[in-house]
């Protein structure tokens, strides 16, 4: 890395920024017109917790995201769930996505979770590689069932 | 219906009956010595909100369940993600799982949620008609990550 970049906890004006991201994530991912959110719900929910966040810095300016919910497995108990990993694609291939998984991880082991858990597409090889260096575990068996409303 | 069930929301004294249908599945899909969470973990978590549930009742015994976490949909907004839809071995075939999955669905709506999810396993083929007949999307593109401390 050339210059430094740090990872802290979200704070509530980093929303838009994050928002951002996740806008960013959605057309890499081929379905930008999924996004159905916007910022005055994320603000509503960070406000109530429902999901947390952490943030990667460069030369101030938020270059990733770490987006979690604290969660529960029937059989294992408390759970953090990672809802996106996002490192903007100008700033890939520095470690950054590497420093706020470690940092995901840390936050989970603080809440005394008994598990991290997350989803990943099946041809996203790069992503599968990574979090298998990760020394995480990959299910191919589960499919997801969703209704929208 | 022999006789009448009912859903209602599960209270504190009801965690027992839930964890024992939990233990139940976990040998259904072959993996009872996969559930290391325990009853006191359970009743913590429920006084903490982290998880809900409902329950089915049937002649004043507690006959299946549907626990559920609200969590963060990064697209979609408030998601209503259910963990685990049990009924008892005794009493399938009786339209229980339906009524639990339907007020699951309620419960989704009441909570403004845009979105419910869940995950069914792929061999699972009676779950999967169930979920296709209730207007459900089964997605089958996405892996599971996980790392467990």
């Amino acid at each position: 890395m050339s210059t430094k970049t740090t990872v802290r906890a979200a704070a509530s004006q980093d929303l838009a920024a994050i928002f951002n991201l996740v806008q960013q994530l959605a057309h890499f991912e081929k379905a930008p017109e999924q996004v159905t959110s916007n910022i005055e719900a994320y603000h509503t929910a960070f406000d109530q917790r429902i999901f947390n966040a952490l943030v990667a810095i460069k030369e101030s300016k938020i270059v990733g995201t770490a987006i979690y919910t604290l969660t529960w497995s029937t059989w294992k108990g408390r759970m953090l769930y990672l809802e996106d990993l996002i490192v903007e694609e100008s700033a890939r291939n520095q470690g950054i996505g590497q420093l706020l998984f470690d940092a995901f991880i840390k936050e989970a082991k603080e809440l005394k979770c008994a598990l991290a858990k997350w989803q990943v597409l099946d041809w996203n090889e790069g992503a599968i590689k990574f979090y298998e260096r990760n020394g995480a575990t990959i299910e191919k068996e589960w499919w997801n069932g969703k209704i929208t409303f």
